[in-house]
């Protein structure tokens, strides 16, 4: 079953739309289960300093910001049951995690601990200014570091 | 059909056996056809001045290269023959294409003309030896450039 478990990461853009619907049809391919995985970058947050950053849990970081910071993340949450309802809706079984840190190495590190069979995630076609801003580097780094097949979907500029 | 026409290229390493390995698995996805592409970079070759060196055919090649080149490619033409046997005799529809130029820009062009689904190609997991050799560039360019979803298998090393 080479996709019966996929890891969806997301960051509710519009390249994540795309290999969002990617996901959908890998239904036709015996996919059964969804991993959606929300990471949120500690800069994002006022966070204050701790030890390691990276491995805070959502419920740590709730205790931390001030509130304007908590309806932010009270979005996300949102936007991840949005996620989870709308793929369980086409048949799959699915799990959602939210976690703060790097997004690329909590890719990485989810895609083992979840055993998933592959990671299913959107990379800007060639275009001048993402070069330049070096953006798609998550998806680069996932690339390069994840132990499982990735499949990159395109999301290419007419 | 997601999986139906595959691009799968191959320099008949360790890797791209790595990947020819998943490409037989894309069988339970409903592949159906298998490109079987293999680049021959031009400086293996002690080929003359042309005004386009990337344009060039096989049989072109064939035309300007000593007694010794000549053996060589008539060896990859042999490994490229017997991938398309062991791919045949997995129940695939195979065509196998061998053209000299770049290879990343090859791929590329070969997955457009062909109108393939998915490209299946192998990318080396981090190690130190090949981030400062900057191996995997083939690889790195394709995913970029690529319109069409890539599909990257590792081959990690333990």
């Amino acid at each position: 079953m080479l996709f019966r478990k996929i890891l969806y990461p997301t960051d509710f853009s519009e390249l994540a739309e795309v290999s969002k619907e990617y996901v959908k049809k890998l239904k036709e391919a015996n996919a059964k289960e969804v991993v959606v995985l929300h990471v949120i970058h500690p800069l994002e947050f006022s966070l204050p300093q701790f030890d390691d950053p990276f491995a805070l849990d959502v419920a740590t970081i709730y205790a931390h910001i001030p509130e304007i910071e908590k309806a932010i993340l009270k979005k996300h949450e949102e936007m991840l049951k949005e996620t989870e309802k709308e793929l369980k809706g086409c048949g799959f079984s699915v799990k959602t995690i939210m976690t703060v840190g790097d997004p690329k190495s909590e890719i990485v590190r989810v895609a083992e601990e979840e055993k998933v069979n592959v990671i299913v995630i959107g990379y800007h076609g060639k275009g001048i200014i993402e070069r330049i801003l070096e953006m798609g580097s998550t998806a680069k780094a996932v690339i390069r570091d994840a132990k499982c097949p990735v499949l990159v979907v395109k999301k290419v500029e007419d």
